[in-house]
């Protein structure tokens, strides 16, 4: 039985306590810390221990697992002490403002010996584990293009999310989930980067950004989030040599569309379109295109606790590792240099 | 009354010629050159004079103006052969291999005094025009990005294309017209470029290629043409502080959304997801959405003769001016310059 103390009762820390009591039976969350009462208050009242102190929270060791859900900026601060009182830890994504604040956790984990980890629970997203699939096997060929997008429509970046201190914007919100998701999926090194980040309607941090980046093996990758795009392009997108895959949205419908033909058997014309005649752009008989199904994929977000308690229990190794999101925050750390240069940058992540 | 003569009577001067004999009372196609017996034949066939040698068509003089529609690695001879010999000429698109050609070949112009234009007729498509409605009248607001895409399925690149020395590729072919759109569209300079070019399924030239470049303003730009790409995003996509644009395809279907609410009214909710619980990434109510058709727009392509033939007479100013074709093909040269290099590019276009 292990049990778990949080610092930081917002409304992430929240999802996170009702997820493990509805699906653990060897995890159980017990304790909170919070500076507002608030928060504190509900934390009581949803059954836990309610401490109002950092100091007292961490003395009292009536959990062996903290974790850090505060806002980003203080992620390492917590994550450093809870580690050094004998915890092991896992933290809320993005689990640092910069690599070199992780250099200095990742140091603070090894000294100490304590499991150290992050939050990255997209890496089960069904959508993710859908176009993963369809990457492993094959489906599409050898990819030229993978583009992942998240499009909101609400123009509203909330609470301590709007500020730059705090490591607001959407670069570090929602980014930081779609590249983990591209390098996870993708082996092979980055080697440049180009990013837009626009504030729309935020003025301190991103509410849009572009960001495309090329693979050393020729894979060129886009990932674009947005907070106010009122027309929605699809969750993924991705071509090949062998077919192209979409999947429209979370309720992961989509399709795969391949060429039955190996060999082209079929004579190109000219088509009169209403922006001229093209035959390269002209459409293909329907009898050369293939509709296939996505693949099915069976995925849960308990995933990433029962790896937390496996590995701890010795049973399993660990999936999100530190240089695995070290990777991530290098990249991150590419687009900010890129946007604010207004160039591209060369990269070795 | 306005004659002209053709050299290269291939695929795309046989459109002009039906095109300019359909719709122009005071323009009149009459003769044509080409290397190929089978396409003279098909010219005399058609009712022209055909030569047999660019020398014997040059020393003719029985039209006054000259179209130059060979493959791109002889329009620089060809257009300043033209020019010497006494004739106004335009020539297809891409105008030359290279910026260094085009200097040649305006300066030649300038020296004889003769009218030089390009075939970007694609400034008349009516999905641009539509574009360019909402872009000029504020619809969408301040735009943040604006995509343009033309993704083909048929998976080839026909004839001279394929070729490297013919300055084959899409780039050149889809590119140039693609991004002559967006700098006709968008008064500002362009400060950077990342392009990533892929040679699918053709192996000396680009058939699928991704060009992100950004706006002195600030808007991010995107274009994207591919020869495989079996599933279709939209022709136009663009989104703005004030609403976003869709068209569709060629057909131009489409809308415009806006938000009706100018400040916000609602209370944001988190909502469950397949990917989790989200407040930023919420859909809006859809009683704060509102959408609108597209702009109606006049256009067609026969306005880009209307404006030659007008312009030789005095009657117009040139709306295809070189200095504007020049600005393409140095943001071309930047995208061949960005792939090679593997990483971003400095610009001041």
């Amino acid at each position: 039985m292990h049990k778990l103390g949080i610092i930081g009762y917002g409304g992430m820390a929240n999802w996170h306590h009702q997820s493990i009591k509805a699906n653990f039976k060897d995890l159980e969350v017990v304790a909170a810390y919070d500076i507002d009462p608030e928060r504190l208050e509900l934390a009581r009242k949803n059954g836990l221990k309610a401490y109002e102190t950092a100091d007292d929270f961490l003395a009292s060791h009536e959990f062996d697992i903290v974790l850090v859900a505060t806002p980003n900026n203080f992620h390492c601060d917590y994550v450093c002490r809870a580690l050094e009182a004998g915890y092991n830890v896992v933290c809320e994504k993005p689990v640092a403002m910069s690599v070199e604040e992780l250099d200095k956790m990742d140091a603070t984990a090894k000294r100490t010996g304590h499991l150290f980890s992050v939050h990255q629970n997209r890496r089960w997203d069904q959508d993710y584990r859908i176009m993963k699939e369809a990457y492993d096997t094959g489906m599409i060929g050898k990819p030229f293009t993978i583009e992942s997008r998240v499009h909101g429509q609400g123009g509203m970046v909330h609470g301590w999310r709007e500020f730059k201190v705090a490591g607001g914007g959407m670069v570090f919100d929602w980014g930081v989930h779609l590249i983990d998701q591209l390098l996870d999926m993708v082996d092979s090194k980055v080697v440049s980067v180009y990013a837009n980040l626009h504030s729309v309607r935020t003025p301190e941090v991103d509410d849009y950004f572009k960001l495309v980046f090329r693979y050393e093996n020729g894979i060129t990758a886009q990932v674009e989030v947005g907070t106010f795009n009122l027309v929605q392009l699809p969750r993924w997108y991705a071509c090949g040599d062998g077919g192209a895959i979409v999947i429209n949205d979370w309720d992961c419908s989509g399709k795969i569309i391949h060429t039955r033909d190996t060999v082209m058997n079929w004579e190109p014309v000219v088509v009169q379109t209403k922006a001229g005649p093209t035959r390269t752009m002209a459409p293909r008989p329907a009898d050369t295109l293939e509709e296939l199904p996505l693949p099915k994929v069976e995925t849960s977000w308990t995933s990433y606790y029962r790896n937390i308690i496996d590995t701890i229990d010795g049973k399993a190794e660990l999936i999100v590792t530190i240089p695995s999101v070290r990777r991530v925050l290098r990249l991150i750390e590419a687009c900010f240099e890129s946007d604010e240069k207004g160039e591209g940058v060369k990269t070795d992540i």
